[in-house]
């Protein structure tokens, strides 16, 4: 009899489901079930109007992908509930909720239906900037040992500026709240019938290190309202990779379909998931997830603070081993720019004309271009800079246009860019990383992206076929907790994708970069590190 | 019986002929003839190729306007030759050409129709770029003190550097030039039957200056094959505006259809001629040409070095007056290169649906944003930076880009810089600037731009409507010649065409701008001082 597990991988917009193969990882069936509510921005549900920087998200909405897709794999598989082993779920993060004292989120609670605090805050809910800058400064006044381990800054996007601007803006909610939890905390609560918090959200999101989060004096420093908040709305009760969540009650199997009793696995982040599922196991290599933003995740045998990555947890990803991130806030959301509003009608005609997308004509063209050919060197900072220098009000620049200055050349420029972005975020990690390998929809679609940054960075990178590393990620995890296998090292050679591209690097080509390179870096420091502050100046 | 003058301006693709009643200046007639050979950028007349940078002309182009247009604006009035004053001409500079001992140009010597350095190197040639980049070298290390009158530097565009590339490159068409001219001189000697030189054109592009050319120390320093050039290929005999170049002399009138005898002016280079058609013939006020490029010409009661100016000339416009040149090397031609490059489709679907083009549809939409929203400031070196820096390899710049901006942001932010660019220039000048009038095209297509320039200089900004700024000039220079009017206060004051319309510097807007402004500085001095050569360096 075959063994099965589930991976459920929480996005921004949908949820996906994979039913997998625990002997081969072989993806039998996927199901994608979209949030019916979406990303709010705009409005509540009930229409009441949400101020800027706003995303909300509806809990409801990650119950139905629960109800839907994993009945549907089944379906389509013939698998038998009884077959499936575990299953496992990543999640975006952090997207926190307030609940009550029974579990249930505030928002579900008629009485807070029209209350915008009382929803989830997804991972790029913007608003809380003031909290996180006033967290920052104080943080960085008292000289806070632990604002080192996350780089020297904290970002918006984080639990305690969203936990902040919830007890400034509505009191009565913080007060009703008996627990803020990370939407994939609450997802494997609901499932396992017990309330767990995943180390991966705590230590990445939370400020929790070695089991310390911030100290009560520095909360109260921060305000007053937050006196005692570590072990009352923020849970201590800390659980890591070396166990299973849980197993699903009986509510959780008829949520799901399942079988009561199935494993179910510790939550992990969505990015982070994907590291098995890309046979990342050990220290050294890093992943390098790349969509409309990017997201650089490395595995360590130690931890030290690194100035201007996001962060790195003992066991955030892995038992054992130092999982340090970092990230690039914008990535392919430079070049849909670009292409959404500077490339000119003639191109879109020969677009049309050769049958293909403005990407592929631009590609096509700039690959023709020699290195340095351009005449351009661009920064990367179209949604500022989220590593290195974590400042989210800097901003892009293009140097070198002269009237012979064609799309393509931009677009190639904006290309070695992002390319010289990571390779900041590599050269500022400080430990040798040994071989990259690349997930993500750009990966599969751009051959001159790749070779580009495998010249940039003088690696070899690898490519990972698979679009569902994240789903993928989880059933490992799934068959991991579950037993399948001793060990991701175990579980990941069995079931992960191998790579199905390589690209390596051509050591004059990579010269020839390192010239353009450091053009970059004297741009970044000189525009980045406040030798002209005239991006922050027009950001205002 | 009334009196009429014609003035006809040599620009760079054909010349335009205008009959104008000197009792008001009104422009009776006008005539167009296209050079029929163009600008010569890639081959010969017989085919030969051109290497790059090259720009050239034929003369039997400029003869073909003469034998032409005249007639033709004649015809078109009923003007008798007889009735016709004076005629005056305005040619582009620095243009020119070999001639033998009977000023016939070389390259009409059927042995040397196949040389391309026989023929005219027009003002745009730029391939004697080493030359020029020599000829600064020697006289920065000599200290000559002519340095400095024409701004610390000397373009290849002009005489000396065109001169010496073809010594250097066509030695024996040097041996076989009796006399470099410019192309106005070259027709005006035609017309009068006796060679004359413009102290216009030996003034601002031939280093004549108060009686003296560059030393022949100097240019044997320079090349030993310069030994003697001054006074034999390089006429000494410069005449000024205070009488006529001479009469037309029965070849001349033969070619034009006028009478012998009939009066013509000095020659005059073509923006220039502008400035009492303009009614500038006082000290003070600024005349700005704005085409392609722009043009910035000021007259003073006194002559100052000035650094990163084009040059100052006594009596190089008006009699009495020192006038000051400087120059954009792109203003026009950055918002068409936008517009070609960098315009997406739906505008472009979105402007065939208005009816109208481009440039107008995002100069609407520019208009509506407040001074500094879109956040950005460009560097207006698209095509290098003609003043104040002089530096043909410097490249423009675009700062402050997100994944918000928008083309009218970009476009907006493009004409604001060309608007900092002026400002540099004047704010070098050192001297008080009272009132500017504004000719070409751009003036009057685009309120948007006049405005900003208004609130960006704080000053008035008068529109000259004319679009024949030049031949009227021309045509005022020969009224003059012929003794119509003393002097060119009165033929400007009876003859130029008044302002059609002011533009008046809003105090706030101006506060508003000298912040970008600030800005604009700081990069301006960080990338075009030496802060950091990332421009040159990416120009290689």
């Amino acid at each position: 009899m075959k063994t099965y597990t589930i991976g459920l991988d929480y996005g921004t917009l949908s949820g996906r489901c994979v039913l997998v193969d625990c002997e081969n990882g072989q993806e039998l069936a996927e199901a994608v079930c979209v949030y019916p509510h979406g990303v709010m921005d705009d409005t509540l549900p009930g229409g009441e109007k949400l101020p800027p920087l706003y995303a909300l998200q509806h809990p409801e909405d990650y119950l139905l992908v629960l109800r839907t897709t994993v009945r549907e794999v089944l379906a389509k598989t013939g698998v038998a509930p009884e077959q499936v082993a575990g299953i496992g779920i990543d999640f975006t993060s952090c997207t926190i909720l307030p609940v009550d004292e029974t579990g249930t989120p505030l928002c579900l609670n008629p009485a807070y239906t029209g209350e915008r605090h009382a929803y989830v805050k997804l991972w790029k809910h913007h608003a809380a900037q003031p909290e996180a800058d006033e967290l920052n400064a104080l943080a960085e006044q008292r000289g806070e040992a632990w604002l080192d381990i996350y780089g020297g800054r904290i970002s918006s996007e984080w639990m305690l500026p969203k936990v902040l601007e919830i007890l400034r803006d509505a009191p009565e909610i913080y007060h009703k709240t008996a627990r803020f939890m990370e939407a994939g905390d609450w997802i494997v609560s609901t499932l396992v019938g017990k309330e767990i918090h995943s180390i991966s959200f705590a230590g990445y999101k939370g400020l929790y290190h070695n089991g310390h989060y911030p100290s009560n004096d520095f909360m109260v420093a921060l305000d007053p309202g937050l006196d005692g908040i570590v072990g009352t709305k923020i849970s201590k009760n800390i659980v890591d990779f070396t166990a299973p969540a849980g197993v699903l009650s009986d509510a959780g199997a008829a949520l799901t379909g399942l079988c009561p009793g199935t494993t179910v696995a510790v939550p992990q982040i969505d990015a982070h998931a994907a590291m098995p599922a890309l046979q990342i196991t050990g220290a050294g290599e890093l992943m390098l997830i790349m969509g409309t933003s990017a997201c650089h995740i490395a595995n360590a045998e130690t931890g030290k603070n690194v100035s201007g990555i996001c962060g790195y947890v003992p066991g955030g990803v892995f038992p054992g081993l130092y999982t340090y991130e970092a990230g690039q806030a914008a990535v392919g959301d430079i070049f849909d720019w670009f292409v959404k509003n500077c490339v000119p009608a003639a191109y879109q005609a020969e677009a049309e004309e050769k049958n293909c997308n403005l990407h592929a004509l631009l590609t096509e063209k700039a690959e023709r271009l020699a290195i340095g050919e351009t005449g351009l060197v661009a920064l990367d900072w179209f949604n500022g800079n989220r590593s290195v220098l974590d400042d989210s009000s800097l901003s892009g620049l293009i140097l070198g246009l002269t009237l012979g200055t064609k799309p393509e050349h931009i677009y190639r420029a904006l290309l070695e860019s992002t390319a010289f972005g990571t390779k900041m975020i590599l050269d500022a990690m400080q430990f040798p990383v040994r071989g990259i390998k690349v997930a993500g929809g750009i990966a599969n679609k751009n051959a001159l992206l790749m070779q580009i940054y495998a010249d940039v960075l003088n690696q070899s990178i690898g490519i990972c076929q698979s679009t569902q590393a994240g789903a993928l990620g989880s059933a490992i995890y799934a068959a991991v907790a579950a037993g399948v296998y001793p060990d991701f090292a175990a579980a990941a050679e069995a079931m992960g994708t191998p790579v199905s591209k390589y690209y390596h690097p051509n050591p004059e080509n990579h010269a020839a970069y390192q010239k353009l390179y450091e053009e970059y870096v004297r741009l970044h420091d000189y525009f980045g590190r406040g030798g002209n502050d005239v991006m922050h100046r027009l950001h205002k």
